[in-house]
């Protein structure tokens, strides 16, 4: 028999999950969080709710026997205590869009629980759909989303930012992702310590104040200073 | 006969350069920047030094018939002013490292002439070796090169930082690959502006209170405040 599996959350990660267990023929029921009404019976009750809302969604939600998950990358397994005896994380590394279909089997999860036999039933779960599986406890899966904030949302803004600048001179966009497209893949090629250029990594004081000079006062002339002295101080360590 | 294209320099671009050129059959010879010793006669003679560099090249250079061109994304045209008397800017709009072989029919090029026959002469050596030509002027090209210092350099930058959150955990860099992709694959698809998420995207004030405790002082940290505030106003705004 499949392990029945029941979500909580109708958001981008619960609506891809859903996807990619279905295909993999795992019974899926879905609940609204908000509303918490007709809870099925599941082996697996996987929390897919915002970071701030899964204490207050633990709180209204009944007793049920079966393993609790949650899916968040910041929040420790132990918000479950006290909630239920049986309980572990789901965590896949991954930005999600509801419009954007996803390949699930290359997203990295990384999973944990706190007993051994609920972390192996977890393992055939997550195996079952990504072919990169790695067992994380919560300490260092903090510090994974810590990164990811940096490598995915911090980047999207600095994408952001760029087009901003160009279509203040009614540029397109567009003109730019050859280059994001080829950022992108040199991180996967080399380490970004030694892929870095630009004028803070040469230390060209001279082109760093004429980008400057562009710019209007605010956070993204803050954001040129304080990445370039970064950047800068980088370079004069390697 | 085709254009004898004269190429100064030995760096990145003139390296990538060179093989797009002579993939298309135009003969190409290549000067030392540094010695400028048996420069043969062109008839374009295309200056890719460091930006910096520029200057003091032209004025070792000796007079020459032919179309001066440089490649730098901020230096105005008119650097050549007194140095020749036709000249021009041919800006690829990519990065480049000496190990990575680039499809350059795929990299948008960037040109202007300081006459009608030079910029149409530009243009045709451009079109054989990109698909993407746009004819434009120093003044948009500065913000360009801004824009790209952005949505490039400092976004290279980002993945640094992230690689070393995860390597001073023991957590390999690689596996934010994933993530790194598919954030920029979105870009491509959705503006970004559409596509922020992460904590400061929804205003999660714990979240990012967390994240700031796990970071050492120094600029790791005050970058995380700096974008996490950017974030937030953007976010306030649409």
């Amino acid at each position: 028999m499949k392990t029945k599996i029941v979500l909580i959350g109708k958001g981008n990660v619960a609506t891809h999950l859903k996807a990619a267990l279905e295909k993999q023929n795992f019974p899926v029921s879905q609940v609204n969080s908000r509303t918490l009404e007709n809870i099925p019976d599941g082996d697996v009750y996987i929390f897919s709710v915002k970071d701030d809302a899964l204490p207050e969604v633990l709180e209204k939600f009944p007793a049920k026997e079966g393993l609790f998950v949650h899916t968040a990358g910041s929040i420790p397994m132990d918000v479950f205590h006290g909630a239920n005896s049986r309980y572990g994380v789901l965590y896949p590394l991954q930005t999600f869009s509801k419009n954007r279909s996803i390949d699930f089997d290359h997203i990295p999860l990384f999973i944990e629980a706190n007993n051994q036999s609920d972390e192996d039933l977890l393992k055939t779960i997550a195996e079952a759909i990504s072919s990169k599986v790695t067992i994380l406890d919560s300490e260092k899966r903090k510090y994974l989303h810590l990164a990811a904030v940096y490598a995915c949302n911090f980047v999207n803004h600095l994408y952001k930012l760029s087009a901003q600048i160009l279509e203040e001179q009614d540029l397109s966009y567009d003109l730019l992702l050859p280059l994001i497209e080829e950022t992108a893949n040199k991180a996967s090629r080399m380490h970004p310590k030694d892929a870095q250029t630009g004028p803070a990594a040469r230390s060209d004081k001279k082109t760093m104040d004429r980008h400057l000079d562009l710019l209007p006062d605010g956070d993204i002339k803050e954001i040129y200073r304080l990445l370039s002295r970064s950047i800068s101080a980088d370079a004069a360590m390697y």
